[in-house]
C-alpha cells in the first residue's frame, strides 16, 4: 500500500491504471474511519482491481462555527486499518494541496443542497460536491462508494454525477450500526459515556415508528414526524434540529398521506455532537 | 469519422480510446465551424491520437434575451468540414440529450465569470463551465483547445481546470482574422454587408492603440480606454458596451500605470450583433 500526499503523483497513477485496463474503486472519506468505512472498502476491494482510499477532512464543507478543527484525525490508525483491508493506495492531502489560495470554482447542486441539513449548514452541500468533483478528478474511479447515513449527500452527489455526465458508477452502501442501534460515525468517538447511551435511542425510536406505520397504526406524515418529535423530545439531552419524511429519490418532502418510497431523515443534537440518521419506512 | 449523439455511447468510445493507451484532443465548438476553429482542429490533429469536436448549442450559456434561436447552425457543412480536417468524431448531441428536465447541477467560478462580459451576461459563464465540465465528462480528453478570441472564457476555464484538478491540459490558440483584421466569429455570419465593413474597423483601432503604447504616446490605462472609446464612438452604427485593461492572466481591471502583462478587451454592439475581441498590449 502506498500513501500519496500530491495530487499530479496520484493523477500519474490512476492514469496509468486506466491504460493497463485496470479498474479503481474509490471510497472518499475524511478518515476516523471505523466499520462504515470498513464495510465500504470491503465491497469495493471485491468489486475493483485496485481500491484508493481518501482521507482528507475537507475544510470548505465546515461551517464557520462547526467542528473542523476538533474533528478525530487518528491517521496512522486510519492508515493500518486500511492496510490491512487491502487498500491500494490512501490519498492524503494537505489542504494546502487542494485548495488554492485563490480558489474561485464551486460544483453546486441546486435545491437539493438547501433542504434538511443544507437548511442549517450553508454551504456545506457545495463544499462536499466541489470536494468530491476534485476527488473524481484526481483518482479517476469506475466506482466510488458512499454510506446510506449520509443519505442526503448520497442522492446530491449521484444527482451531480448523473446532470453532469462523470464517468463513475456512485455504489451506495447500506448504514453499519453499533449493537443499539446507533449508525457508525467519525463524530461519536466525540460523544461522552451519557450521551453515547442516549445517542442509541433515536434509531430505536425510528424503528419503533416504522412499525407502527406497518402495523397501519400511524399512517400520515404529520403524524409519524409528530410521533418521532415527542419521543426524542422524551429523551433528557437530545434536541431536535430537524425531523422530515421525504420521497427517497427526489428528497421532496412528503405531507399527508404516506406514500412510495419514502424515508425518515433526522438530525439531533446530542450535547455538543450532531448526529444523522435515516430510514427507509 | 463518426457521429455520435448519445452520451453513453460517446463516453464507451473515449473510454475504449484510454485503455488502448489513445490521446484524446477536444474541440469544444458551439458549430457555424469557421477558421478559427479549423485551426483549434489542426493543433489538436497534430498533437493527439484521436480528435473528437463537439457541436452543441448550449442553451444555458445563451441569456433569456440572446441569440440562441437565431445562432447559426449549418450542422452538414460543419460535419463535411470535420470530415476533411481528419476528425474521428463529431460528438453532437441534442439538448434534451444534454440537460435532464430536472438539471440541477452547475459549476461555477466566482469573481471572474461576474466581471467584463460577464457584467452583461448574466449567467453565461455558468452555462459555459457547466457544458465544459459536461464535455470533458463525456470525452475525457487528454487536451483541449480554445481559441484565445473567447480570451475571458480561456481564462476561466483554465482556473475551473486548475481549481477542480481535471486531468486535461487547456490549449490556448491565437486569434484568426480576416484580411481586414476582423476576428472570426461565428456571429460574423449575422453582420450584414455595412456592419461587416464597420467590425473591421474594432481590430484596427486596438491595434493603433497598441503601436501609440509602444511608442510611448499613451502610457496609462485611462487614456488607453479613453483613446479606444473616442475612436469606436466616431464609427457610426457601433456602440460600445465595455473597453478595459486588465491583467492577462487575473483579469484584474487595470487603471492609472500599465503593467505587464496586460490586455485589452472590448465588446461592441454592431447592429443587432455583439462582437468581441482583445489584444495583448
Amino acid at each position: 500500500m502506498k500513501i500519496i500526499h500530491k495530487i499530479p503523483e496520484m493523477q500519474k497513477i490512476t492514469k496509468k491504471l486506466h491504460s493497463a485496463n485496470k479498474t479503481i474503486g474509490l471510497v472518499p472519506t475524511m478518515g476516523a474511519l471505523h466499520g462504515g468505512h470498513i464495510s465500504l472498502i470491503q465491497r469495493a476491494r471485491k468489486e475493483n482491481d485496485c481500491v484508493i482510499v481518501s482521507i482528507f477532512v475537507n475544510p470548505t464543507q465546515f461551517g464557520p462555527n462547526e467542528d473542523y478543527l476538533r474533528y478525530p484525525r487518528p491517521f496512522n490508525k486510519d492508515v493500518r486499518m486500511c492496510k490491512k483491508y487491502g487498500v491500494n493506495y490512501v490519498f492524503a492531502p494537505t489542504p494546502k494541496e487542494m485548495y488554492d489560495i485563490n480558489h474561485l470554482s464551486y460544483v453546486t447542486v441546486e435545491k437539493l443542497s438547501n433542504i434538511l441539513c443544507g437548511e442549517f449548514r450553508q454551504g456545506h452541500f457545495r463544499g462536499v460536491t466541489t470536494v468530491v468533483t476534485k476527488l473524481f478528478n484526481i483518482t479517476q474511479p469506475d466506482r466510488a462508494y458512499f454510506g446510506e447515513k449520509d443519505y442526503q449527500q448520497l442522492m446530491i452527489i449521484q444527482k451531480m454525477v448523473n446532470d453532469l455526465n462523470f464517468p463513475v458508477k456512485i455504489i451506495p452502501c447500506p448504514t453499519i450500526r453499533e449493537n443499539d442501534g446507533l449508525a457508525l460515525s467519525s463524530r461519536n468517538l466525540c460523544l461522552s459515556k451519557n450521551e453515547r447511551i442516549r445517542a442509541g435511542k433515536i434509531y430505536r425510536i425510528l424503528l419503533r415508528v416504522k412499525k407502527l406505520f406497518h402495523e397501519k397504526k400511524l399512517l400520515s406524515a404529520d403524524k409519524i414526524v409528530n410521533y418521532i418529535k415527542n419521543e426524542i423530545r422524551r429523551v433528557p439531552g437530545l434536541r431536535i434540529q430537524y425531523v422530515k419524511i421525504c420521497n427517497s429519490k427526489t428528497l421532496d418532502e412528503i405531507k399527508g398521506k404516506l406514500y412510495s418510497p419514502a424515508r425518515i431523515l433526522i438530525a439531533v443534537w446530542d450535547g455538543k455532537t450532531r448526529l444523522i440518521d435515516n430510514i427507509e419506512i
